[in-house]
């Protein structure tokens, strides 16, 4: 990382790459004033924009982002997520620490799943890591950027005490059935109106994927395909995707739209019936 | 900053970061082309996108994020804004350099206020500033990116003669009434649709802020919250926000889209009533 | 450029200017994941984003903006571009070495013009500088971006065979009229509803721009303006614009709105008659 220093020296071991995570869009000031912030207070510090895209004051979808996100980046890595409706009242803002990397940002179920075990979490109230005056209503600017900037070159601990709970989001999960197959729901679209459901791969190479039936309101998926265009363009389709989830598509086209898909519609996998209708 | 020499040095003292605020989107290649300009000419310095989705040619919200853009950013940063639809006629291009930092783009409203004391302003006239060939439509990359990136290390003085006059745009302002209230208007929205008014916290102090009436259309609001969810769901609320302005808001919702509120509705900050009807 | 090294060290002559263009958006994590493989192969990288705002798999609106990409940045930068339908089926993944620069994506068209002359093509076949396990449905995460990042420390030939052959998109072409005027088609609209046409400046300066009548639909524009404020509001006008392209505009306003055009309507550039109707 250009002018951070080794792990371990001025960076903390962090590598000294921030990365961003909001609902303000980038049609306000808001995010470039995070970014002032932080190369203020260091300017040899690297910021990746993640998105700003999430939908206003969506904890959920920004949970999805963070459950994901250690993993891809270097270790050592701050990921900071700013989806925070509750800014200014009681909920805390936090720091923690896993294995592989830190997150900062309200403790408010954004950090409902991390890439490891968490190793340190904190309660952010040491005032002088935050700017001099501290608005009601933007943390993100005047708490999360200054405290992710010295996050690169300060301890953990210094920053608060210990966190006593991490909220978690209650989140559906897919239960193997009595007769082999699983059931489970779509929890996500991405922007090609591809549905995402909350079924991993490895749940399904035991219920065998390739001759598998994959049934959702009146659509029935025969087998998971290797690829989008394995299947004729028009017909609904189902693949293990990115990020290890089973995911139903059409070819070139939108499930979302085509097929009148939702967030929680159930999705079973099982054997292929004889004939299906 | 990475590969940015001293202030005074091969920078000339900006410390070798350049932002972008523009009209021009991200769907077309405009931008990118501006990168690309720059890092050609300079590929040591840091190019940091403030925003591109400022709404097409509109100069005054261009000019927003102008006035509050230099105290967040390090001393010496460099500011380019494009937004212009002059582009090619008698409008000039300027710089200005204020005790902070450097502004950078068409002489047309968009630096009406800036964060201090401009220092010197001059006209872009030397061409051997600007690419080789300037078009009569895009100046973002064939005059202010070239500029930009060759005033980290070039004094302001060598780009032209002295800026006669500054565009101002003509701006709403609060006024203090005779019985000790406020009036003022809503300025702007953000994405969330919380509206900013032009009554800064300093007159509402004056006021009472905490046992203040904020009174807008039909809506009453009564005293200035401390943060958004200190008023119940689906009740307008009012806080000081981020710029230091007085904001109102809907906590959780939309202020914009629930009281139906617009640009210009007068804000009238006094005593409360004994009897709000 | 920081930490990258000298041509022909460390960053195999590239510079360590790694450029994103993709139909990703940027609500769903794709675009991050892509920046944190990079990153994490070659911290020194830099990053820049393109768009990912890209319609969909719109592989001809990406064509486009690969046509015109090479020649703003520095020389041996390494442009990615995934527009990619066909992503797991049969579209082989390639590396293009032009004169200038490098270029990473699918092999579907949308590198069906570059900024030069091309030196060198390959397919990707090595699994070594692919992700340990590659998805079905993100090459962008899988092999794009781990390709370009090695790219910059490991020559073209490495990574596979030579490619047989380019795919080009059938492109609409201007041709000059007996009568010596131009005849064209619009075949891009910008932001700001500006219709680019595929008549080129050189074209044109045969005709006798200035005193040119062009004509589409049921509109006649007197003329190339020299920029755009030099036609009265509400009426069409025609300029050359920062691609060198003949465009058609609304000063202040949306050609594209206003004048019912569309992709495709035909162009045609000639002598003005004396009585335009």
């Amino acid at each position: 990382m250009k002018g951070a220093g080794k792990p371990g020296a001025k960076t903390g071991g962090t590598g000294g790459i921030i990365t961003l995570t909001t609902d303000f869009g980038l049609a306000d000031p808001w995010v470039r004033m995070m970014k002032g912030v932080i190369l203020s207070i260091n300017p040899s510090l690297s910021i990746v924009d993640v998105t700003h895209e999430i939908p206003p004051q969506d904890v959920n979808k920004a949970s999805f982002f963070m459950a994901s996100i250690g993993r891809y980046f270097p270790e050592g890595t701050i990921h900071v997520c700013v989806v925070d409706p509750g800014v200014g009242s009681g909920r805390e803002p936090v720091i923690i620490q896993t294995e592989r990397c830190f997150y900062v940002g309200p403790n408010n179920g954004v950090f409902s799943t991390l890439d490891s075990r968490v190793k340190k979490s904190v309660v952010i109230k040491s005032r002088r890591f935050l700017t001099a005056e501290v608005s009601a209503t933007f943390h993100g600017r005047d708490v999360f950027a200054p405290v992710a900037a010295r996050l690169a070159s300060t301890p953990v601990e210094e920053f608060g005490p210990a966190l006593k709970k991490l909220v978690k989001l209650d989140r559906p999960r897919p239960r193997r059935r009595k007769d082999g197959g699983v059931s489970g729901e779509i929890i996500y679209f991405d922007r090609f109106g591809n549905a995402f459901t909350n079924i991993k791969k490895e749940m399904l190479r035991t219920a065998g994927a390739a001759r598998a039936a994959v049934t959702l309101r009146n659509l029935e998926v025969r087998g998971v395909s290797p690829f989008y265009r394995a299947v004729p363009k028009g017909t609904p389709g189902a693949v293990i995707n990115g990020f290890g989830l089973l995911e139903i598509f059409s070819p070139d086209g939108n499930a979302l739209e085509e097929f009148g898909l939702k967030t929680g519609d159930r999705v079973s996998v099982g054997r292929a019936r004889k004939r299906p209708r």
